[in-house]
């Protein structure tokens, strides 16, 4: 079987952002447990015309355009995403029209005809489903090349504890065989269990609840007659439905318990990995990519890992040697805080984190922003990792985690290059915390920049209300 | 590589019904056109307990005990549904989780703990594209088996030209290597072009005016104060976002137009799908399965092609004897009604329309049930169908058509004689078009009957507002 996987990586990111300085000050927080103890600086915030189909259909152009794809060797188009604009018509196809738009001066109209395109969905784990199914697909059609794009916006309530992880943005990779980049084994460990620890649902209200409701507060006394004017010619109150169910961008989570899904996750993913094949991971892979909801939360979540695998090691005794024996109620801590531990994250860990301290979580993205944050940290350090091996810890609230990995390819440095991903990072304009706000409360305000592919209105004529109309 | 396809079916629908012909006679339609022009008898209403997971959970559940399926063998459940429950969390989880707790007394906690599970979407395609992927899955992992799960809600508004199509319920197909049921061959054609034929937005209201709509339909006179005041302590209206979201199951549609996207997308699909291996689909493909949103499209969907088929052959002095030369305007009507075409209908269409006449539109398990109708017909009248060719006509609004082809195993008919397809059908309770309209409109009424596996309450406390719980 040939080698297959990723031969090329764009994103993006919308171009403001809020700084955590700012969040942290506005909300009374601790900047530096913010920014040291989680690793955060910067919120990508998307602009008030952008959506998770307009980040994707930049990130998709950025790929076609970088690497003079010619559209007609795509044969898929796979979408993972927890921030669908519609659901029933994939976010996918609003992002491929207009890519289709865009390339139609260069290959006519169409050119994604017969590529087959769609979502697939589960919380942030989507697009390493996507990637999967991609790869088999090549495996059984030699010759074909893929893509998967992941987009999401991650939004939380505000004054929330997911406020300060908030990021939006999109990452899209091209697979083919004989990657320029890394390819991936075919060994994958799953893991899935349905848990409630993050989750988007409907909220469901009674409509004669929320009139009463108002009713009550204002004190009046309505007529039968009057009650019932309420309901009609309304496009809000009039259809037959008791109840409304309302769509909120903002999650249902619980953060500390969705620490432990993701540990349980990982770790049962792991076994299931090990039964194919053992692996000495924390020896073996050189680069450990994590899905990153903040920066340092794949630090965090493999620690325990590292300290077993320490102890059963010869490194337990340079370990015993800085912080002393194990017999302190905080000797866990003090590992945690080792510099065994520190030149660990430093080599393995840190070069995946820096990308997600400057945009936040990207959800589905995530995960391939860290890799790429890792090979553009490598190109930026002129290092040689061709043939080192990088191990993926991604995790799906709900829940599910897979383990995979792969090799990096002779020709990932040119790849890498054309992306500029720290240069395009830097280039990125502040916003007050106000102007996040109003953004945030979807307030009707002009877009702050101005930028080609974006979200421009809904339309509301018959039969096409609800439905998005980009521009160019 | 080995054959890969279709081992065993199983599917739910709903126990109770509305006639069409009560549905008429409350519509004022001439129930004729609806049964004799389009084959609609009956359509599957889910009770007020039942919800796309608990249908999904029901198939599966008959799948694994019909089948004696060890769940240790199943590597992957994916589900295709345009029903989705919530935005992140795949509905499939909720339904493995059943699953799981209806094994565990033979299999133990977690029979599925190693399973990859999650959700595709793109209209009602999203369970073939689940059904390719697994397809190419076990070609990349030999000896694995997979279930691919379709499960959806079709409900339109009242009154409106879907009403008479609704339907609902599940398909469940066990995927594996040497089938008893069908093999697939591995060539797809795909066409895909963005539409707004039929899709289900988020419809946008501002709050501020909703407020504003009721001032001014009761003539109140409202102070800054007691605006304010409606804005305050409310689980509705009180947080910060500007915008309210609503979410309905009814989708945004314009029928005509969306038969003209499946006629134009299904034409393209063929034409990729000849550029691999050119087949005569009307000759060799000796039964026709498309996907129904209600019995009867499928065969108005393909009469130009086989009319185009007839012109170019021997046949056409067949049709020229029966309804004359091609010179009137309704010659095409005639045509559409001639023997000839009754003939090819009832030859390689009918049998995979009768289900449907009973269920109404089941979205993405449309097309599987219309399998398990076509073979479960077979079943009934002995006939000898092994090593006949089944082509298959998906359609997804939005939109996209793959086309792709199998053959009948040796062993269909021990695998469908299990499903019992017409039996369950005939055993459903009939409802009243008032218990129909209180369901439709979420009145809080009790389920109509009593069934095992059930959707039953909406949890309401700290994180988890919205998560759905359901009962064995």
């Amino acid at each position: 079987m040939s080698v297959i996987g990723i031969d090329a990586i764009s994103f993006y990111v919308p171009k403001i952002y809020l700084s955590i300085k700012e969040l942290s000050k506005n909300r009374d927080l601790e900047y530096e447990k913010l920014s040291k103890g989680l690793g955060l600086e910067k919120m990508s915030i998307p602009d008030a015309d952008e959506d998770p189909s307009s980040f994707a259909a930049n990130a998709l152009i950025d790929l076609f355009i970088k690497n003079k794809i010619n559209p007609s060797e795509i044969g898929r188009i796979y979408m993972g995403t927890e921030s669908a604009l519609d659901s029933s018509k994939p976010s996918a196809t609003y992002a491929t029209d207009l890519v289709e738009q865009y390339l139609e001066k260069d290959f006519g109209k169409r050119c994604l005809k017969n590529c087959d395109i769609t979502d697939m969905t589960f919380a942030c784990i989507g697009g390493v489903d996507a990637l999967q199914n991609s790869v088999d697909w090549i495996s059984s059609n030699t010759g074909k090349k893929a893509i998967v794009v992941c987009s999401d916006l991650s939004k939380y309530s505000l004054n929330s504890t997911g406020e300060y992880t908030q990021g939006a943005g999109a990452v899209a990779l091209l697979i083919s065989e004989n990657p320029s980049i890394l390819s991936i084994e075919n060994q994958w460990g799953v893991a899935t269990k349905s848990e409630n620890d993050f989750f988007k649902p409907r909220r469901t209200f009674e409509k004669k609840e929320l009139i009463n409701e108002i009713i009550k507060k204002l004190d009046l006394d309505l007529s039968e007659s009057e009650f019932k004017k309420v309901f009609s010619e309304s496009t809000f109150w009039s259809d037959k439905n008791e109840k409304i169910e309302v769509h909120k961008e903002e999650p249902v989570f619980d953060g500390q318990y969705s620490n432990e899904c993701y540990i349980d996750r990982m770790d049962e993913a792991f076994e299931h990995f090990n039964s194919f094949k053992k692996i000495d991971f924390l020896n073996q892979w050189n680069h450990l990519i994590f899905h990153l909801p903040y920066a340092f939360h794949g630090r965090r979540m493999i620690f325990n890992n590292w300290l077993s695998w320490v102890k059963k090691d010869e490194k337990m005794k340079v370990l015993v040697q800085e912080i002393g024996e194990e017999n302190s109620e905080d000797w866990v801590k003090k590992a945690y805080k080792s510099n065994l531990y520190k030149n660990f994250i430093k080599e393995k860990i840190m070069p995946g984190e820096i990308a997600s301290s400057q945009i936040g979580n990207m959800y589905t993205a995530s995960i391939f922003m860290s890799l790429l944050s890792m090979l553009s940290h490598q190109l930026q350090n002129s290092n040689n990792i061709i043939g080192d091996k990088v191990g993926f810890i991604s995790y799906g609230s709900g829940s599910k985690s897979k383990i995979f990995n792969g090799t990096l390819m002779k020709d990932w440095k040119e790849k890498i290059e054309l992306v500029n991903l720290f240069d395009n990072l830097s280039n990125r304009q502040e916003i007050s915390f106000e102007s996040y706000q109003d953004l945030h409360t979807n307030k009707n305000i002009d877009p702050i920049t101005n930028h080609s592919i974006r979200f421009s209105h809904l339309q509301d004529s018959t039969n096409s209300e609800g439905y998005r109309k980009y521009k160019l």
